[in-house]
């Protein structure tokens, strides 16, 4: 079984576009985002429609960013949380590209990358642009409950991410590279509390990155950032504490994207941020813009995700997760 | 913009395992799958978790048929119908092999063929097992109306195959091999009527056929069988007014694997199959075994996809929808 893969030719992110909702944009990260939308509804007429459309100024952004139009993109490969995601589908449709959706729950950020590098370097593709996104009103209708409701939220609980994410990966050019992936696999502790996501999240990440630590007999050091996805409070401890068990000391480079994306105590989000978006537009705003400046020059992304839906949690199952992982570096670093 | 990718050595077709329910196992093509299984349930508690039971015995009989086990794959690809792709996940979680999940309705199928083909060109992996399944009485509970209703059927209406298709792709090998792949565009001709699914996605299939016919300057007669996933009656008959429209005769090798997988009229099921797992079995059932024993030399499979949802549909969306194309050829041809 192959491990990680470094790429011999890396694929270059040519640019990048990330469009967050108002709580996000008051946020810590809130000037890194290309747009922050104070409508929820982004002018539509429900909030599914509403994330399709903040994927097609993702998508949209992120090509204007680019010396390309459309024409030039050979694939657009897209994913988010909704039922069949038909977010990621109605973002794309307007633009004639050849399309790809993905699931992967919170980590289908790391997935679009992983599969956008791989069909460039197997020669299908020139220029792949990946879109993610999540919508904190969507998610909470359909996993949780109506939100005029207004049900209280346990203190583990995390605040899914109104945003979404595109980058413009290409076989040259000048930008962050992607330097290798590591595809994760689906890990099971056993877990059934859907309020605490970070927890069932976190052994994934920890086998991801213990699998490629060991592969590459690389360490925390080697890298200015490491960040998983949307553990949170809760998922970063404990995943600190499961590295500790496979004998690898997380350093204090060690980071998670959703406690990046709100001041948690302010914002009264619990334990964080999470949903699909986080990683997305945490790495499109934030890290890209650190490593094209060479503030950031090498680092790990996990994009963490928790496999389940409604019906598998009303019929009693755990909850499986999986996280990917994406060495990106900057420009300049050879 | 890339339109079809011919591969300079092509991913091979190692071994395909197809799984079919009952109604599916007394149709035309019932000899040819290799498990029907008489239990809707799959001797599990619910149908979402037969689902999920179907796609890992799909998984584990196409390992079983090759020389490798689990260590040996890097990546499982996979998909279904159900929300958050369950059943995928699911199906793949016990074999601990890095998974990836993708959704394209029922161009899913297609979908794993082409991101499976691209790991391995890109050098990403060396063997990756690709797995689609759909469940009638899943879809049918998800999509439209609980089974007990006993809801009356419209004639135009298609009835999703219960059935799971897996195929082990290789860098290298003797068997079937994937010539090239080419990625559908969404296409969108305003149909609003769910009960009419092979007419909203008969445009799909035609862009793609069209546009494979003029970039590779081929026609219906290079290939011994041209087959779209699941138009059924109307969307086949409109198929081929579209492409006439576009100046391409289809050929008597034309067929629809909607139209293969019952015998409609006996066994009463309207316009035909749909469904993710309708390609997917009729594929790994029935052509790739009719591809290695060279009786089809060359031919073309085309999974077609409406990207719909339940509250798309709700909210009075239109029916969009894509088809991906992939060139198969037996591997004793140059």
């Amino acid at each position: 079984m192959k491990e990680y893969t470094e790429f011999a030719i890396p694929p270059v992110i040519l640019s990048s576009y990330a469009v967050a909702g108002e709580k996000e944009g008051s946020g810590p990260l809130g000037k890194y985002y290309d747009e922050v939308e104070k409508d929820s509804y982004f002018s539509k007429k429900s909030w599914e429609l509403a994330e399709g459309e903040m994927q097609r100024r993702a998508i949209s952004g992120a090509i204007s960013k680019s010396a390309f139009d459309e024409r030039d993109i050979d694939c657009v490969i897209a994913g988010d949380l909704q039922n069949q995601c038909i977010a990621s589908s109605m973002g794309a449709a307007g633009f004639g590209i050849p399309y790809i959706g993905v699931y992967g729950a919170c980590s289908t950020f790391g997935e679009t990358l992983i599969l956008g590098s791989s069909m460039i370097c197997g020669g299908m593709a020139d220029n792949v642009l990946c879109s993610v996104s999540s919508h904190f009103c969507t998610a909470e209708r359909q996993f949780r409950f109506p939100l005029p409701y207004g049900s209280m939220r346990q203190p583990v609980a995390q605040r899914t991410v109104t945003g979404a994410g595109a980058l413009l990966l290409s076989k040259e050019g000048v930008g962050v590279k992607i330097k290798g992936v590591m595809t994760g696999k689906i890990t099971d502790y056993g877990i059934t509390d859907a309020n605490n996501m970070g927890a069932a999240m976190a052994p994934a990440a920890a086998d991801t990155l213990t699998r490629f630590f060991n592969t590459t007999g690389t360490t925390c050091a080697d890298y200015d950032v490491i960040a998983t996805g949307d553990l949170a409070s809760e998922g970063y401890e404990l995943l600190i504490k499961l590295m500790e068990k496979n004998g690898i000391r997380m350093a204090d480079n060690y980071t998670d994207c959703g406690l990046m994306v709100y001041n948690n105590e302010e914002q009264d989000v619990h334990a964080g941020a999470s949903g699909a978006g986080c990683s997305a537009i945490v790495t499109a705003g934030y890290f890209i813009k650190k490593l094209s400046a060479g503030e950031i020059r090498r680092m790990l992304i996990v994009p963490t995700g928790a496999l389940i839906s409604a019906q598998s949690l009303a019929q009693g199952c755990t909850i499986p997760a999986v996280a990917h992982l994406i060495c990106l570096e900057s420009g300049d670093n050879k």
